[in-house]
């Protein structure tokens, strides 16, 4: 039997431009670790959290991980006490999918531990429950690929309705994400609850191209048709310098540059890994030079998703 | 050197239940077929129009097919006198692409009498340009998979952004013509200028949906995506017993049934001609049992479009 599993949830970058709250996709690192081991004592507790400086609640039910591990129990009916150990190498409030990484961490290694009785769409549906605890709304933008890895069409999120889309083999991610936190609640509340239909017609032909082009393997048409009518223009506004970011990434070479959810991290994707790091740089320079620090990540869509990391028994 | 050339263009279900405004397809028939001729007189000349009781207008520049004829010249800068006869086999006002038929055959067929001076794309812009004049607006949804065929995608009209994507093979279509007319221009006007971002999310996870199901060859998934939350409710009451069609549909086995364009044609997806028979013969007892005349179309997606059906030298 075994006492205890490490897993790993890598970062996601949601609503790439035109998909909000339906695309999403994960990246190689950083990512969240989750240890869970048997306990004798009765329970879920957490019994260490590093890399949030302090800020994460720690009573299990309040917590994406901790949330996560007492609904899975309760699912497979076991009064196990469980010991969790959450290591965030993901930033708060950074707009990559902090809780989901934590709580993904969680599942698959309390699945594991288990020796896998519950389903992985039964997972997911714990998980986008962990979110609404996290951020005040059900949706698995950031779960769905941080579970399943790839670039993933949320069609539906109640009851979740997952396509996973195909990725040209060269598309490659630049995320920057300068030091400056927006919560998601807020980030969500600029938004207007009624949009123009030109504007929404104009995204939907968008969110559809956007699926084409990765099905014909076609940057270009990716890169067109992941401009943002909508969600951008207003949330641009809480991310200091983020129009002359942008710019700078589209020139120096990338498809298609956004939000990664609800920021203040920016995404840029583009058709190689020289590319990216030159958009990296380019990024980077423009934040730099208004002195706000910043951690730029650089990897292929991650097609793994969740995995784990190590077993005791 | 050809002294004349006849074409047909087919009708064409734009917007296909979440897609307004962005996606349109071809079906085999109806559709009108344009006859244009070398004439000595100068200018463009609509000598006999049939099928349309007397309602469309002679004068070649507010003819849709006339009307594309003129701009076609302007473009090759030519002086030839041309005579116009046009077939219309497809209804009026039925939410079938009319107007784009019209242009587009006319289109073909003087092309094809210059012996194709003029790329596809830039007689697609014509046709755009006529349906300003027949619509109000200028929307290349019934026009784009008139002249190409297949299943169309607009990404955008202005300038044509046109992805061709791919149809399952046993993918078929019946629609059902209920003899009541409607105008685009007021089918159009019953519409909200604002939307709720809600239903507008719904909506473009729906049109993302739609694209990745015929990539996936996934009927389902293409079914569960038709649904519109936006246009279908408005529109649908303009058109007497739309409920009740569409509910019949459904249970004779469609994917997914909505109004074909602004209406009041209704078109119904299914996985095989025995399928799209029986939705044909359910949809038609509703209409006819309230004593509404109606036509019946069933075929496959047309993957030809409009193409050249004589010429004489």
């Amino acid at each position: 039997m075994k006492q205890s599993v490490t897993a790993f949830a890598p970062a996601t970058v949601a609503n790439v431009g035109c998909g909000y709250d339906i695309f999403g996709f994960a990246i190689d690192e950083p990512g969240d670790i989750v240890s869970v081991s048997r306990s004798e004592t009765a329970g879920v507790r957490i019994s260490e959290i590093t890399g949030d400086g302090g800020r994460l609640p720690k009573q299990a039910e309040q917590n994406t991980a901790g949330f996560a591990v007492i609904r899975f129990l309760e699912k497979i009916q076991s009064k196990q006490g469980i010991d969790i150990k959450l290591t965030k190498q993901l930033p708060l409030g950074s707009g990559l999918g902090s809780s989901a990484a934590s709580s993904v961490a969680a599942l698959i290694a309390v699945n594991h531990l288990f020796d896998e009785p519950v389903q992985i769409s039964a997972l997911l549906t714990i998980a986008i429950e962990a979110e609404k605890l996290a951020c005040g709304a059900a949706h698995a933008d950031n779960v769905a690929p941080a579970l399943f890895g790839g670039f993933i069409l949320i069609r539906e999120n109640d009851p979740p309705d997952i396509v996973e889309l195909p990725v040209p083999e060269n598309l490659h991610c630049t995320v920057i994400h300068p030091e400056i936190e927006i919560k998601t609640l807020n980030a969500r509340k600029i938004i207007e609850p009624f949009i123009p239909l030109a504007d929404a017609v104009k995204q939907w032909a968008n969110t559809a191209g956007l699926v084409a082009g990765l099905y014909k393997n076609d940057l270009e048409l990716i890169g067109r048709s992941m401009s943002d009518h909508i969600i951008e223009p207003r949330r641009a506004r809480l991310i200091p310098h983020f129009d002359e970011v942008k710019k700078t990434a589209i020139t120096s070479g990338a498809i298609g540059c956004s939000i990664s959810g609800s920021g203040p991290s920016i995404f840029a994707l583009s058709p190689s890994l020289k590319n990216a790091q030159t958009i990296a740089v380019s990024m980077r320079n423009v934040f730099t030079r208004y002195s706000i620090e910043n951690q730029v990540y650089i990897s292929k869509i991650n097609q793994t998703g969740a995995r784990i990391l190590d077993e005791k028994a």
